[in-house]
């Protein structure tokens, strides 16, 4: 066969594209938390000046993407597609930081998973020689996702243990060509996995067979194992989905260990009361823009790979009985 | 320069992915007006024995993309990857959709841009050899739409006379790799223009300019004239957008005449009280699926630019003031 694929679901660059620079921008909780150091940007308040939440989360995109086609050293004019998405109904915050850019716009949908999809769909774009550079990012916001998905924010509704917190934070790459520098060597894009799962406060457990199964056909079609790996980091799956989807895996034969961790259990610490960790496109976005960037950069990680999760569900879709369906998407990051 | 690039915007294949099959399926309007003899299947009504409007749009996009499979030939197992999305939020039709096929899958969001988004960034993931054959499908429902934008639906709001009428329909296509066919042989990726149109009922107006300098830069690009194409068709500008976008065109220099069509003008007739034609983004999709792609096998058509056109804006957007960016992408298929 002629196309660049491995097993059933994974693509392997044949020129993998180099993440030229990354820059992450969170908000005033997520700056107190322990990754605090590893962020380019914190901002001071929610808002930043905006009029409304949903502005302000437009704008964190902005500045996270400024900030990485800043630190690339490449002109605007060398970007030739923008791949962004967000929680947000209609994708807006990605729509009007789009706007502002004017690059060509291919708009993601994903939920959670956005970050690891864009740079999937952004390698193919890349490696497939239809692009020069290419610019990736998403964003989320607690204030907005709270008001639109759960409950009006300001009432500051009991939450289960087992729900996250929806991060405020943006985080954006860019990928281009070099010599130097951390490479997207393979990517999986996920399917759609529902284990019936309907309680909107359990997302992380929605998503767990998700996330197990796209690192399962990951390692199955490359035929690795997690030792290959100096991290397997899932986008959000809190700590109820990363116990549940190490369980998956260890059940399935996978011998998975301190190697697998989870960016919504990294972000918060304990005194910060998020219950089961962080959530938002927003979360693996930052962890690796920012943290995840750095270890790579430095060589303390040789290759990674990160999978970000999402739940696909809508509040309608809830109110009207049905099941959350949940899916991840890998790319391995080799240093 | 090595990418497959021509000029700013426009991507050219190198191995012009075929279009193997299409298949539209839409509602009981859409079947009484003057393109319903172009359609594969008709519903009797909106729901077609589901619950609400919302699981009905689903199952019509699985039914449509079901069709497509069917009759392209092509086994569920050759196919690589599900490219979808629709107009509601978190585009939940889409995502049901995929949770049915379990097709590794791409969630997009460009509003009514999504069949010309989803077939040019199938067409990369094909012609740069990552997949064997791309699913690609959009759906839209007036009564989903209508009160999820706009007012409850039984309210029958009194509507503008600039207003178009969201297309009850779902199309899809699978690109594959053929001797024969239609083949997509160049595409150009939309960038957001917005021109501060706020006017929600008057979406065709917001989005004429979007469509308009793609257009522009495809035949820029390509150093093509109008006259290379046997049809430019927008996916919903409706009768204000069309003649706005016309405007623009012969303004900038552009000879555009009788090949420039639209598929909100086409798929009502002036009997349906449609106001200025239809949007959504199962207009094109039915359209391109149906009738274009009839007269693209026929011969009737050699060469087709389809540039469907999206309105970014949510009605959160819209209440807090903000205009409404849009954008078009476009799709050169040739016989």
């Amino acid at each position: 066969m002629n196309v660049k694929r491995a097993g059933n679901q994974t693509v392997v660059f044949s020129d993998p594209p180099v993440i030229l620079s990354s820059y992450s921008v969170v908000g005033p909780m997520e700056g107190k938390g322990p990754l605090a150091s590893t962020f380019d940007r914190i901002w001071q308040d929610n808002k930043q000046g905006e009029e409304s939440w949903e502005k302000a989360e437009s704008k964190m995109l902005q500045e996270a993407m400024q900030g990485a086609i800043t630190s690339s050293g490449i002109l605007e004019d060398e970007i030739d597609f923008m791949l962004a998405g967000d929680l947000m109904n209609q994708i807006i915050s990605s729509n009007y930081a789009a706007r502002q850019f004017g690059f060509p716009f291919i708009g993601l949908y994903g939920a959670c998973s956005t970050m690891a999809l864009g740079m999937a769909v952004g390698s193919m774009l890349m490696d497939g020689q239809y692009a020069r550079n290419v610019l990736v990012g998403t964003c989320s916001h607690h204030d907005s996702a709270e008001r639109q998905f759960r409950m009006p924010t300001e009432h500051g509704n009991q939450r289960a243990m087992s729900a996250q917190w929806t991060v405020t934070g943006a985080g954006s790459v860019i990928l281009g060509k070099g010599k130097t520098g951390p490479r997207i060597t393979s990517a999986t894009i996920g399917r759609i996995l529902d284990y019936g799962e309907k309680d909107i406060s359990n997302m992380g457990g929605a998503m767990a067979p998700a996330v197990a199964d796209t690192i399962l056909n990951h390692l199955r079609d490359l035929q690795r194992s997690p030792s290959d790996y100096d991290l397997i980091i899932s986008g959000d799956l809190g700590a109820v989905g990363l116990s549940l989807c190490k369980e998956i895996l260890l059940k399935s034969g996978i011998p998975i260990g301190q190697e697998f961790s989870d960016c919504g259990v990294k972000i918060y610490d304990q005194s910060q009361d998020v219950h089961a960790g962080a959530s938002g496109c927003g979360c693996s976005a930052v962890v690796f823009a920012g943290e995840i960037m750095q270890k790579l950069r430095q060589g303390i990680f040789r290759r990674v790979l990160l999978v970000s999760s999402g739940a696909l569900h809508s509040p309608t879709s809830a109110f009207q009985g049905e099941s959350i369906p949940a899916i991840g998407h890998a790319v391995a990051i080799e240093a």
